[in-house]
């Protein structure tokens, strides 16, 4: 059988929107997205696509789809089966059969709520909420979710479990609260219901990692660095801390 | 307020598959997937990515998201508005409040039943059914639907129609039956759904279009040219004939 041939095999693509996320790096991000509804976003337009009228009408929508590149990984290589951390971390599928980010192209796609529509001199951006995207995501392309089409009722997926059916406990040490405690009361509020949505999903890695014993970590959001300790089926959170930016 | 520069502002892509589909060409094309069950397509693995094991485990899913690129569309240019014929054809919205194929970038996402898989030195692919594919188009990427996700129970779309009210009525003319007469019988059934399923979603050009008197139409499926008539709210297949393979 003669192998295909297409015309074009090469499809350059340019961003139209960059994502403005709470996730400044990739360790502790949700892995879909809708499971931390706490995790705020701005997606912002970017020239020439900043336009008022490309948008016009997105507000009578309540959800959209994201479609960005996993930059994160553009470096990395793609493998034909992956472990997906939902199924354990000890079971292969194929990279097909998973949303993982290291495809053979490393396109991603998620559905978020919109919360909000800025449009003024400050620029074009759309808020959203639930999102798991790292911070300067390039966007390629965005489209309302459309109930009639993409809400399939008859749909099944018999490996992956509908929602992880356990939320981790999450404590706070009296470092971490007193860390907070200088903080404006609504951004105290949004951090501490941010970490503990985040931690509550368990982000460790696959059981099977190369370190099992291992149960202290960290994870940045914002300009936080976070610590954290996984303990008797508990998450302890350590201490909050402001990173100091050296740029 | 500094324009945002990326470290990388331009991603390649390459085809990780290709869309046999019964629609050879653009016109007639169901707007939406799903809306024509019995359309058929076969989304078959490019080298190198024809490897059984990319796919280990997606027969545990029943729908899949196709990314695709709208390779009919390539040498066309976006707007920053368009007309979705769902709304009337009359009313414009905004590239990113609609899936009009013509976008900054080209790139199409389509959710599909799938079938069956076929695994053997023919090659790899997968059935699927109730696609909205023009024939040969470039796959950028599949991943499983996942209902725990992708299924939005509170999601909104104020504008959009959740799905087309009215079902065109259908007819065959004499010369159309015959025409199909001498098919086998499971092949003149498909067809014969399949013009039905088109036709009852009324794919003529949006209302203000610059012939609005025009009535008689054509499109091609498989190597049929099927040609039809709207005439007082119903739709009439005239003629469906074979297409002369020139090649």
């Amino acid at each position: 059988m003669p192998s295909f041939q297409f015309p074009v095999s090469n499809f350059n693509f340019t961003p139209v929107g960059v994502i403005h996320s709470c996730f400044t790096e990739k360790f502790g991000i949700p892995r879909q997205p809708g499971l931390v509804s706490e995790a705020r976003a701005r997606l912002e337009l970017i020239a020439p696509y900043n336009q008022s009228e490309a948008i016009k009408g997105l507000e009578a929508y309540s959800h959209i789809w994201v479609v960005f590149v996993f930059h994160g990984n553009l470096n990395g290589r793609w493998k034909t089966t992956v472990r997906p951390p939902r199924l354990g971390g000890n079971r292969r599928v194929g990279v097909f059969a998973s949303r993982a980010p290291f495809r053979p192209n490393p396109i991603g796609l998620s559905v978020v709520a919109m919360t909000g529509i800025n449009d003024n001199a400050d620029g074009i951006w759309l808020e959203i909420a639930g999102g798991d995207f790292l911070d300067q995501t390039p966007v390629l392309d965005i489209k309302p979710y459309l109930p009639g089409i993409d809400r399939l009722s008859d749909a099944r997926a018999g490996l992956m479990p509908e929602r992880d059916a356990t939320a981790l406990k999450v404590v706070f040490s009296e470092q971490a609260r007193s860390d907070l405690a200088g903080l404006p009361p609504a951004e105290q509020t949004h951090l501490e219901k941010l970490i503990v949505q985040m931690l509550q999903l368990d982000p460790r890695p696959g059981y099977f990692d190369t370190k099992p014993n291992k149960n202290r970590f960290g994870f940045q959001i914002y300009d936080w660095d976070v610590k954290w300790e996984f303990i008797d089926g508990v998450m302890h959170v350590k201490t909050i801390r402001a990173i100091e930016n050296s740029d």
